[in-house]
C-alpha cells in the first residue's frame, strides 16, 4: 500500500468518459509533424500497459521512408481491392465510398509486432493461451489510442494488409507477429460517432450489451 | 466537426497517465459487492471501444452461482499445477509462490467471448487479419479495465484455464471464442508496482522500447 495512492475524483472519471467516447479511428489526418518528444512520451507511457507474465512483446517498425510507404501502400490497394469484390452486391457500391486509411498523409506510421520468441514473462500465463502474447500488444495499443487522443492526436488503426507482406517489406525477423499498422497525426476533423456509423456501413448495435448470467 | 468537441489540458493529461501507472493486475479482493449501476455505467463505457467494422464482437458471460465458480476454479487449479511442471526447475518455487488469480474472492467475475458469427461490420477489416475480431474484444477490456480502475475498482485478467472447458462449463454458443476471464472487485492493496515485478518474476524491459526506423 502507497500513501501516495492517487484517487480519481468524479470530474476526472467524466473527463475519461469523454475522452474514451471521443476517440476515433481517425482516417484523415493534417499533415503537421508530430513533435518527437510527444511521440516519445506516448510510447513510453503506453508500454505501462499489461501483458501476459509481464512479457512486454510489443516491436514498433516506424515506417518513415517514402519507399516503404509506398510498399505499404501498395499492399492496402490490393487487399481493399479483394475486400471489396468480396462484399455483397448491395453493399459494394457503399464500400467502395469509404475512406479505411489515412496513409497519404499521416506523419507518423508504425507497424506493430508481437515478438513471439522473447523470453520475457518466463511464459507465465499462456500455456493453454498462447494468444495472450498477441493479446498484450493490442491492449497496448488501446491505451496508445486513448493518451493519443487526450493530447489532440487522431489513431487510425489499419487491417486491410497482408500480414506477412508487411513483415516482408519492413525486414521484420521471423518471429514477428504483424498486429497492427497506426497511422497516426493531427486530425482535420473530429467527431464523436464513428465514421462506419456516420457513413451508414454499421450502426452501435446492442447484441454485446446482453449479459448471460449462470 | 463538432462545436462542442473536446479539450484535453495538461493536467487531465497528467491524471490519465497517472491512471495507467497505477492500473494493476488485481488479484487480492476484498469482498464487498460492486453496486450494480456502477458496474453498468462501467459495461456501457467499455463498449464504445473500437471494433474492427464497428462489430463490436464482445459477448459477456457473468460467473455468479457457486457452482460454477467451483468449476471454473477447479479448471485452474488443473491448468496452473500443469503450467508449474513445464517450468525450468530453477524457477518452479518462485512460481509455486505467486498469486495468480483472484477466483475466490472477486465479487464480481466475467468470461469475455468473441462471437465469431456476428454479421455485424459486414466483414470489414477482418478478410486479411480475422484475429481482428478477436483483437477488439481485447481493446474493450483495455478501455474498461482503465475506467473500472478509475473508479476504484481492481482488475485481474485470468488466462490460466483451459478455453474450450470454460466455455463447455459455462454454456458458451460454439461460436464464441474464449478470450479473457475478468476479476473485478475492490483491492485489498495499491501498488504502482506490478506484482510480478515484486516477486521478481519479470522486471520491466527495454526490448520493445527499441523503435527500429524504416
Amino acid at each position: 500500500m502507497s500513501a501516495s495512492k492517487p484517487v480519481f475524483d468524479p470530474p476526472f472519471r467524466e473527463r475519461l468518459a469523454e475522452l474514451m467516447r471521443w476517440r476515433r479511428d481517425v482516417r484523415r489526418f493534417r499533415r503537421d509533424p508530430v513533435p518527437e518528444d510527444l511521440l516519445e512520451s506516448l510510447l513510453d507511457l503506453a508500454q505501462i500497459a499489461p501483458s501476459v507474465g509481464n512479457s512486454q512483446p510489443w516491436r514498433f517498425i516506424r515506417v518513415q521512408s517514402a519507399e516503404k510507404r509506398e510498399e505499404i501502400r501498395a499492399n492496402f490497394r490490393q487487399c481493399n481491392a479483394e475486400a471489396l469484390a468480396t462484399q455483397a452486391d448491395e453493399r459494394k457500391a457503399l464500400y467502395a465510398r469509404l475512406k479505411l486509411e489515412g496513409l497519404e498523409a499521416a506523419p507518423v506510421q508504425f507497424a506493430v509486432f508481437c515478438d513471439h520468441e522473447t523470453e520475457q514473462g518466463h511464459g507465465l500465463g499462456k500455456r493453454t493461451m498462447p494468444e495472450t502474447l498477441d493479446y498484450s500488444v493490442v491492449g497496448m495499443i488501446a491505451g496508445f489510442w486513448l493518451a493519443a487522443r487526450a493530447a489532440g492526436l487522431g489513431l487510425g488503426w489499419l487491417s486491410i494488409l497482408d500480414p506477412s507482406a508487411v513483415g516482408g517489406a519492413l525486414g521484420a525477423p521471423d518471429s514477428f507477429k504483424f498486429i497492427a499498422y497506426l497511422c497516426l497525426g493531427w486530425p482535420q476533423e473530429e467527431h464523436i460517432d464513428p465514421e462506419l456509423v456516420r457513413c451508414g456501413w454499421q450502426d452501435r448495435a446492442a447484441a454485446g450489451r446482453r449479459v448471460i448470467v449462470v
